[in-house]
């Protein structure tokens, strides 16, 4: 809801004054901002309430929102009890520690994980599946050494051999494309606070990456380097280390320092370099190596994005589960679908057509070569970070347009439709309010207002790359399935 | 000048209408605020304008600055020679580039440097010299081996045999107690854009340090570490680098992250670790020693701090020794006086009595313990970054005390004394703006607006050390001299 307060138009307002009230009238209006004018016209002051029904006007909708939202006074009433679900969920998401505890092969955390491919966002098959996402399968295939050149990767990609799964069903989440296959090195994070643990890749760098869809020589040849080099070198100054990384610690301070955890990871990865390099050089990697992945990360400013993404879903799974919660615990695009999943309502996919992002792209390239919406990485904002954290990241309007007013209407629009406020992740430039945290499937129905994610854009075509960045919105349409579902369930 | 706006009052303005004039009429109120309530209490809107007489309405001083600030119409009228002056000693200031190119030992900069020890702030003899400068000189004769206890210390500093002279007299700055003794390595730090240099020592680090006038075995123990082991590895490693770090740029880099570079150091230092890290791997310093070197980087968040003051010096000395500009070139308090330099009035300091920080203690400690204002740091704000960049930094009032709002409105004060807008600073919160930048002698006299220092607090006493940090304005007094001074030898 957006008011508009008069600015302070003296004169004419004194001309309005009313005979009868002995003062000027002051207006406030209601729905329709067209009947402002008239009243300015007229001179007299207005403030404009800009409401909507709940739920578009729809009346089963509406019916749904009243039902989960009744009046709390009853505490058997189903609005009570998805109150009371609320605050269990969304304790466990902010009262969750995230922890970097090591580094696995794919197929070592999930024993049998074979001929698998796991991709971003919900359910997808091959013959549904993007460019960029198709791209990227076929660069799996040929690092898998399962085909041999392009041609065998796309029938065998065809074939129905092939098994493909979200990430989401694996506990794992993978940037745009997000492809993890059996041979890749995985972060494994903890949750200190309980007994979940979520999985990401190691991001790949900048220019020609998998993610984007690109599967030339040289990606291949860097996710060999990354499974020989970089992952093992990391975990033995994991090692050296002798604890765990805590991922919140870090997260929090690379929030007092600009970065949203999604589009903008500098901070981050900064910190995380802080915190590893002294440990490679104590530990037994190759001098060489050492110095050879100390480069690699500093070369990549978005190299804690995997991390940010992996501390998001831990913490998230810690929140799945809560019966009769209507806590959003997963947000993921697949480049074709958008889904979501809710606390209370199990493994299942809420999905509507993934959106075109708006935003800034690379020389030579217009949204008419974009792909849509792509990638697990919306998980951040799901956590309470990503778009949500914007007014603490202002540097990023440069990156993915828009100026700092809006990065900061973005954060406090996010208030209206979460649950609480992060108590780790605080705002300086809102003084030091906790970041807006975890969505509530009513709150977004009821206001209409959209969860606001921030994402690279991946040319449509496979096998190009990124070539852009930009802001989203997350589709109404998965909210309002999510609602009619709950409300069924806890009417039953 | 502060401007109050009116509230929408609407009611009582309406009420206020004057048959007269047929509308409500509005009151500017300039000069004492006080009178503003008795307008408001009858109903009136009224803006209120801050306004004081130029110079604190001291003649001597308003006729100097009206003889500085001549209308420039006349282009060899006094007024617009400063002018000119200023725009050559601007751009010197904003288009240096400094960068680090080496590490060297004081002995070695400046051939014949014996017996000398250099100090913070404006010239003062021993007798003058605060507690926590005394016990940072004590700690130097101690750590040069020219005294072997605190006796022998004692005795040789009050003996006249030592030279002490301010770190600015040998193009140097020093944190807080500012001392630099022969055998301390320093940063060389080139404009690449000119032929200046600047020179600093290495931080040392937290808790109890010399330059907050610490002696203890420890302090000595350090200072003879960095000797050896630090410097010497960054020295390797900035050879294998083979180029210089770009100081500007990472600067540039560090404000987009929230540092001020004065009192927040967090961003800088986690740029210059992941600019060292690699090349200290790939040099032939010994493994534990690299390795030991990352982690006391790692372990200082204000590691980067005498790197930001050199690159300071260095571009205000480009900026120096313009004939008749007004340019404030350096601020620096040696715990007794705050004295400034200016631009086209030679090597003559301005002094006046430094003040005491009003900011956060550590526990334990009041402002009864504090020592007045303190070391060559403020060349940081000299320079535009510091204080003049806090609304960049606003994670840093947790730090110095005062809220978010405080960190914005210290930065939009200074562009009322400053001369121009940082074009590679640039404050993301405020819009990219660039940072306020160049003071302006004549504009701090006309506005009564003292620069606005961030800095850290030293114990008053000798051995003890920080004991908080704050904020603290230059004295105004040391611009009033200046001001007469600039007026007298342009007059002549």
């Amino acid at each position: 809801m957006r008011v508009i307060l008069p600015g302070p138009n003296m004169a004419s307002m004194a001309d309005t004054r009313d005979p009868l009230l002995g003062r000027a009238p002051a207006v406030v209006n209601v729905g329709l901002e067209m009947f402002t004018d008239a009243v300015r016209i007229g001179g007299a002051p207005v403030v404009h309430v800009d409401w909507q029904p709940p739920a578009r006007g729809d009346t089963d909708l509406a019916r749904a929102l009243a039902l989960l939202t009744e009046d709390a006074r009853d505490p058997d009433a189903p609005g009570a009890r998805v109150d009371r679900a609320n605050r269990d969920a969304l304790q466990r998401l902010i009262g969750a520690t995230p922890t970097l505890t090591g580094i696995r092969r794919a197929r070592d955390v999930w024993p049998g994980f074979d001929r698998t491919i796991l991709h971003a966002g919900p359910p997808i098959d091959w013959a549904r599946m993007c460019g960029p996402m198709r791209g990227a399968v076929l660069g799996a295939l040929l690092y898998e050494g399962w085909a041999s050149s392009e041609d065998e990767a796309q029938t065998l990609a065809a074939s129905g051999t092939i098994r493909f799964a979200p990430c989401h069903h694996f506990d794992a989440v993978g940037p745009m494309a997000g492809i993890i296959s059996p041979s890749m090195p995985l972060y494994v994070v903890e949750n200190a606070a309980g007994a979940t643990a979520a999985y990401s890749t190691l991001n790949e760098g900048l220019g020609k990456v998998l993610r984007y869809g690109a599967y030339a020589t040289e990606v291949l040849e860097r996710l060999r380097w990354i499974e020989r080099v970089l992952a093992p070198g990391l975990a033995r100054a994991l090692g050296e280390l002798g604890a765990p990384i805590d991922l919140k610690s870090l997260i929090a301070r690379a929030i007092q320092m600009g970065d949203d955890l999604h589009n903008r990871n500098v901070a981050g990865t900064s910190l995380l370099h802080r915190a590893l390099a002294a440990a490679l050089v104590r530990s037994d990697v190759d001098r060489k190596d050492a110095a050879t992945i100390l480069e690699f990360i500093d070369g990549n400013n978005h190299f804690f994005l995997n991390l940010s993404m992996a501390a998001a879903k831990a913490a998230l799974t810690a929140a799945h589960g809560v019966a009769g919660s209507s806590l959003v615990t997963a947000m993921a695009r697949n480049g074709v679908d958008f889904g979501i999943r809710v606390s209370g309502l199990g493994d299942r996919w809420f999905t509507a057509p993934a959106a075109l992002p708006v935003g800034l792209y690379f020389a030579g390239y217009s949204d008419a070569d974009a792909n849509p919406d792509l990638g697990d990485s919306a998980i951040t904002e799901t956590a309470g970070t990503g778009g949500f954290v914007m007014a603490a990241a202002p540097a990023m309007v440069e990156f993915v347009g828009g100026t700092v007013d809006d990065a900061l209407r973005y954060t406090r629009e996010m208030y209206e439709i979460t649950l609480g406020e992060h108590p780790a992740y605080t705002l300086p430039s809102l003084g030091f309010r906790g970041a807006p945290v975890g969505i509530d499937v009513r709150r977004v129905v009821a206001s209409g207002i959209q969860p606001v994610i921030n994402t690279g854009i991946a040319h449509r075509l496979s096998g190009v790359g990124q070539i852009g960045a930009g802001v989203v919105r997350a589709p109404i349409a998965c909210f309002e399935q999510a609602l009619t579902t709950l409300a069924e369930s806890i009417a039953r």
